[in-house]
């Protein structure tokens, strides 16, 4: 699929999966996507469980009964980081914008091949279930499960949200005019 | 360009610039991919400052003499965020992943549309340059130049860096397994 074709069809999926299972050739190629995103001075912060043995899907799916997108996923891609990440360039580090810019190399790449998903984070924080499934997946204690993406063959028609048009939020040179 | 084809081939550029310039309408097609990319909420949080009358640019070129693909870039994309973000989930916000995720996003088209750029974070945040940027821009006081990519022609062949592979840091089902 075309790069700028992908960008405009990637959305927000939260509705019903059907179920077909995602493939693991697919989930490789979604997975080598993330792993080829920028990261801070290259130090390739991001790590990534794969999820796809029933049994664990099953557990982390039942998380959340209300999420039609995480209680129906057929896989799921957990991103992990360090709790406390190094410091890569004069004090600063990077962890977060690394995990997102391989998060959106994923999210392009699950549209690209037909899947859905969302981008899941704030409900990870809640009530340790970041925690419950980094123990699920064996994820070693210094470091935490920071973004989950639930994967399926989307079965309904999902509207993209609307986005704010180009002249409210980017200019020429000087902001807001 | 083939969304896996973009991906592969992004890589930060640091090398020379061609003298050619960069087409409006090729910047307003990668700030577009930008304002296209998920935020926390959908509350499309980042703002971009497209610079690229002569004068701005080289006023931002010349604070970075070491760094080619800054000081010989032919326009810059500042992309802001506030300073105090508003927790939009749960107490949680996300303006720094919204961003990280619309740079993605721009570096790919970027790359699509053959030219070159690099992710400027750290760099930025020193010696106060984003705000010194930020006043060139008229960003309003309670918001911040967060990142800023330069972008060119590049000039020179320039080696993509080493990437680990898969092995090292993606697995199914357990981490490290």
């Amino acid at each position: 699929m075309d790069l700028f074709e992908a960008v405009k069809k990637r959305h927000s999926y939260r509705g019903v999966f059907t179920d077909k299972a995602v493939r693991r050739e697919d989930l490789v190629k979604i997975v080598q996507a993330g792993l080829d995103a920028p990261s801070g001075c290259n130090k390739q912060t991001t790590r990534f469980v794969i999820v796809d043995e029933p049994e664990l899907v099953a557990k982390i799916a039942q998380m959340h009964p209300a999420n039609k997108a995480i209680n129906q996923a057929k896989a799921f891609i957990a991103c992990i980081i360090d709790k406390n990440p190094d410091t890569v360039y004069e004090g600063f580090e990077f962890e977060v914008e690394d995990c997102a810019a391989a998060v959106e190399n994923m999210l392009l790449a699950i549209t690209a091949l037909g899947y859905g998903s969302v981008w899941i984070d704030g409900w990870l924080r809640g009530a340790g279930r970041n925690e419950a499934i980094g123990k699920l997946l064996a994820v070693p204690d210094e470091k935490i499960v920071r973004i989950l993406l639930p994967i399926g063959v989307p079965a309904e028609a999902y509207k993209q949200p609307e986005k704010m048009p180009f002249e409210q939020r980017a200019w020429f040179n000087k902001y807001g005019q």
